[in-house]
């Protein structure tokens, strides 16, 4: 059970002001979310000791004063469909349902809250008008991360109360390290994340914003590529999609276009060369159908590249190999050794997709996140990111992400529909020799 | 329990196919996804008789043999994004996954199994190559249904095994007819429904498809009924969204648009005059801002219409009164007499709403239903429809929607978000003389 | 020849400051542009006295010091997609092409130049940043025009020295009179006219903005009616759209559908009843299809209303009748009449249209407008709106505008593809009967 | 005169039966448009011996006889949206209009008319029916020609009367040489093409079908690149577009978007390197403003590649070295020899900007191309193309082409609007020591 607990600054004593705009539904601390709600019949019930998530939702007392409260907004890491709409749901609920009327939007990432800092910008509510409509970020995000004393340092300066981390894997582990050193210096600063991957791969969060967003035009490419594709003999297409450990795009725009033939995803090894290889398949479906289509995400095969001491970004991120080019390359001379015509059409719409305007259902689950953040942090609680668990929003206690990954599991629902939707072998050559890179 | 327990037809004693195609992780049917996964702290678990879905999937033995199965596949009542996504995805499970090759598309409805039935189209996986992307249904639909035993006639006559019944609550009762009356005749038929109304209302089915897309638009439409409002000197946009008995596309557009000021659902009454009423609200807006957005589903204040006998369409749902066309024309009167010149501009894009093509989240949605209905009705499972529960696709038995109803609560998150976003009290006006209509 | 001719305030005599940014093809006053530049042989050239339009573009010498110059816009009428587009692009030519740095946007249309005005805004690139793609407009607009001189006085007391009129044919005739009354003042006040009209019924105008876009959504609206024509047995899908006196947008959209089956437009009358009428041709249609998609644009069939005295609107534009619910209603009745079940969908989409964001067709030509706007007003050229003739921008003066329309012609290309694409026969019923209104 | 005279099979002596579907207005062949209706006051005419089009449309006499006519549509080079829009165009008018019930859809371009050959595929109204709303081309294309003697070999055995070529420059001259060898052999065939090229670089046309799409798609592009470089410290977006030998696309996307810094086309040299070069202007505009946007077009700066002995694709264009990726790098390099940290993201759309269905804009230039194309070919003219010049179809003869190149003008208004809207200067860079290649 404890490893789903949320740390507290303190004990809220204050009374919840949205209490006044009626017949408010507060949540009780105690209200909790089964992990696991699978069983099996005859037993009646879930078996042995359970854990689970605390409820995301506004409580009966808060630990803040919001009159009296600065708040920060920070976006870290690659861009993403929907955060300027996280943006602008944090400031409005902070203004007018908390009536918290000091917040800063921090400049550029974590790096706006280093020595070498800009200015943060005041934000209301008519700076935040109609910016959800954007792609984007209007504080600017940056990777990498100052020294945590230094942040800490800055938010003291800055009297920050409580900030809210927009970022990913990295920014949730510079939020636990902040986390960490306000706790060690006896501060009251809250500290919320919001889990943003465009790659769906947030351990505990089932889904993460932006991410239907990439799907929808993800699956655009992929019908682009089937008109290339069909448009000559032989026609190949090939879309490389997002996707650095986990295949989520490339699996799920592969069933929502319907139209690709095989989608190579990091969690599913596949040989090119031999026997069932990707090479031999593509030329059969060319010999029977004249065309194919191929998604590949772009952390798939990496076992292709020779990476001694490998280079990483200033995310902490290793920089991938370019798989997408590798394979269109090496497929187009294996198919040109076998004397056959095949043109191959390449599509990577990775910044486009980053940076789109998030669809209406990107748009609402942004603003659950950012409202149940908001509850949060106002509560005191910190150390802990707005969840997302069988439909229900949830808190989930940074210090969980630890130790855990999310990626398409090859045996289940997801993947088994992507082998019936292409009609791909379920291993795709002789994968025995590959061995797989652990992180 | 019993009531989410599932009828078969007999005992699935062949193999399923789809083992060939690898390593599945076939569902046992004692798996059971639990009705409420909330509980609370100290105590560690759910608490008495749990009751719980049977988990959707495939299965390791099957009733029907699949060479020997004669589907049938039937689109009844009002249009909806991703009928036709449905169609395809239906037929290709049923063709590649289980070999069926003998699948039949009812034209027109229910009444394509009537007496005066015209002839069903044979399905071919090339008949359904791109149809995911159109909008409408390539079978046709209607509305009512013939007697029940004509349509059992003909099932017999044209030697049916399993029927796929895409449709709402009339559709899923007449679904439900059927399998009793197969079951009178000991007839070996299995009726599995996929839920379809893009209102969101089905009982025990978190989410229908189109959904997602409707709303997508709806959004647009609110977004289109601001700039009319800001373009003018006390502008007003009213949009009717559809909605017959709960107000879900209307207060999930509404927050997904970010820019209504007003939301009025049928679950939630309120009153047009008096004090604190809509007018009031509206006239006090303009006053403070110049402009308004007002969001109206179909459904709601229909307590303003006088119905000693109320008028049914074909469906046999009562018509409705056109509240967004009472509120346009006596909101535009009153204004008028309060001496405000405030032009008025209406919005009703339903239409456009229906026959839309799914967006992607939909596509892969219409795709789950279907490859699980296929599923389901492989193994012999009948009276059934398909359902998801957080976030999990279950199989629901038709008889447990009777007597239930799914409607936005007015206390809940969703709601008390609309709240916050419009910035409108939990009551408009003066409601206690209001005496709802008990459906 | 003259009836082309611009007015000016005075002879241009400071240097173009634009002649700094290098290598510019200034136009000459002298230049023109053919009126009609059709001819045939063996005759080598057009016959007789020609007349053509001044071209539009950068001159060598401007009347105004831009220093020194107080420029306003006004946006009038009804919205249309791309004034935002017009306004941005207004505000950059003038600020950074010729270094005006002093522009209002005035406020509401006419009546923030009257007595009882708004504030005027100032108006800077960064007020413009990224406005194009919004829809509607950020000035606001109205409909009516306080007294001219009140505008004039207005003009004086603010010190406007050009005003830019983005408006339709009744903003272009308070255009004239305004640049009349400032003329009888001897004052030296530019006023240069932008014609918007979704329309696209200005005479001597090729094209208005918006236009494309307004064509664009409306085939979306038409191709719903299809799917809804289609979805249901005899399903009949109508759609109105916009088009007072002119059947631009009902026909253009047709063609671009290319899926209508009757299109209704003011220019061409036709009959409901009788032999060959439209419930007939509808009635056959089903009979052999099974299903029929109408158009209509708001204008056609007027003569079915009674107008003793006809109601006009704050502009001066008498309301017309609503046909297209005219048509849905009389053809229901007919056709139930006729024993026929037939479902009738209803689209009208016109506030989606004239809200909408402008697609990047009208993105450019806005901004051509806007440009060639500036041009002219800085040579101090007045009374006259920018045009498009043969593909390519043109002066053209208000006076010009009197006692023309620009209208389908019903023997013009246009026409006769949209009486291929629909195969409805050139004439619709007896229409010897009709009495065509003449405005 | 004579260069724009139009080949004729014999003379029509058939009478059109469009006359049938009422009152027609019929063009002479004697109608013209002038080449260049421009001219000077106080001059009343044009000067000296004109020369104009032929103007498009229906004649009142044919050539062939509809119902004994076999037509053959192929498609060649690369995908352009709106493709299968003129396919289907060209069917139903042939069909509907003329009558002309034997329509065959070539395989695969050029190729489909050689020895090995696919067969060719009849085409009827049912097979286009909602085709025009999808990408590519349903016939499949491709690049390079098999000798013309084999293709008029094959047009003879199939007994084609007339062939419809969509294509650009390269199918445009495999047309005249098919026709000069139909000729030759005193065949009756006539030979009409449909100019295609996303580039809109075809001479004496002033527009190619799929123009507006690609720019919409194009500018859709360049808005996510700014999103990208805005999203950043120094963020620099680089955007690559088509354009071999012309940079329309480029430059009427950047006007459309209105949010490019810098572009660059083929027709126009520029330095990367020195003062006053790309780098330094770059360099100076993040200090300035911190972001970057840059267009490219795939024809620029070619002289920045070796190219001894070009290579040639199948169609016979030399290949162009990627001056996207070389500017991305170089650039990238440079900045950081300058101790500036600034990300570049990388665009490039190309494949889905070709697989694209066309927008309504398009659609309906597609229609109009296609029906002309058919009453043109009806006629028994041939060895010509449709054109669109000063707002009208025109026809234009192949043999026009030759010599003859459409790029954008330094000196004209469409670039000089790009140097306003970007502010980039005239001249980048010192251009003295380019040698600009002549192709």
């Amino acid at each position: 059970m404890q490893d789903f607990d949320i740390p507290v600054l303190g004990a809220p004593r204050l009374p919840n002001p949205i209490a006044r705009r009626g017949d408010i539904r507060f949540i009780d601390d105690r209200e909790r979310l089964l992990y696991d709600p699978h069983y099996r019949v005859p037993e009646d019930l879930p078996q042995g000791p359970v854990s689970g998530f605390e409820v995301a939702g506004p409580r009966e007392r808060i630990f803040f004063d919001p009159e009296r409260t600065r708040a920060a907004v920070v976006t870290c890491g690659g861009l993403c469909p929907g955060i300027n709409a996280v943006i602008r749901a944090l400031v409005l609920q902070l203004w007018f349902i908390y009536g918290c009327r000091d917040i800063l939007g921090i400049r550029y990432g974590y790096h706006g809250l280093g020595r070498n800092r800009e200015t943060p910008r005041a934000l209301t509510p008519a700076d935040v008008g109609d910016i959800h409509r954007q792609g984007g970020t209007i504080l600017g995000s940056s990777r990498g991360t100052p020294p945590t004393a230094e942040i800490v340092d800055t938010l003291q300066e800055l009297g920050i109360d409580m900030l809210f981390a927009i970022g990913g894997d990295g920014t949730m582990r510079g939020a636990t390290a902040i986390a960490e050193e306000v706790s060690r210096r006896g501060l009251e600063i809250a500290v919320v994340g919001i889990p943003k991957t465009i790659d769906n791969d947030i351990p505990l969060v089932r889904r993460t914003f932006g991410f239907e967003t990439a799907v929808s035009i993800a699956t655009e490419s992929i019908n682009a590529a089937q008109v290339e594709a069909w448009g000559v003999e032989n026609g190949i297409g090939i879309v490389k999609l997002m996707g650095r450990y986990s295949g989520y795009i490339a699996a799920t725009a592969t069933l929502s276009s319907g139209h690709a033939n095989f989608c190579l995803i990091p969690e599913v090894p596949f040989s090119l060369e031999g026997p069932g290889g990707l090479y031999e398949l593509v030329e059969r479906r060319l010999h029977e159908r004249g065309d194919a289509v191929i998604v590949i995400a772009e952390g798939a095969g990496q076992y292709y590249f020779e990476t001694p001491e490998r280079e990483r970004d200033a995310s902490g991120n290793p920089k991938l190999g370019d798989i997408g080019v590798l394979v269109r390359d090496r497929l187009k001379a294996w198919l040109r050794g076998r004397g056959i015509n095949a043109p191959v059409k390449y599509i990577d719409p990775s910044y486009l997709i980053r940076a789109a305007p998030a669809i209406s259902t990107d748009q609402l689950y942004c603003q659950r996140l950012a409202r149940n953040a908001v509850h949060a942090a106002m509560c005191g609680k910190t150390a802990m990111l707005i969840g997302f668990w069988h439909g229900q929003m949830t808190h989930v206690p940074m210090e969980a992400l630890r130790g855990r990954k999310r990626q398409v599991n090859p045996c289940g629902e997801l993947w088994f529909n992507v082998l019936e939707s292409t009609g791909q072998p379920q291993v795709i050559g002789d994968i025995s020799y590959i061995d797989l890179e652990e992180e």
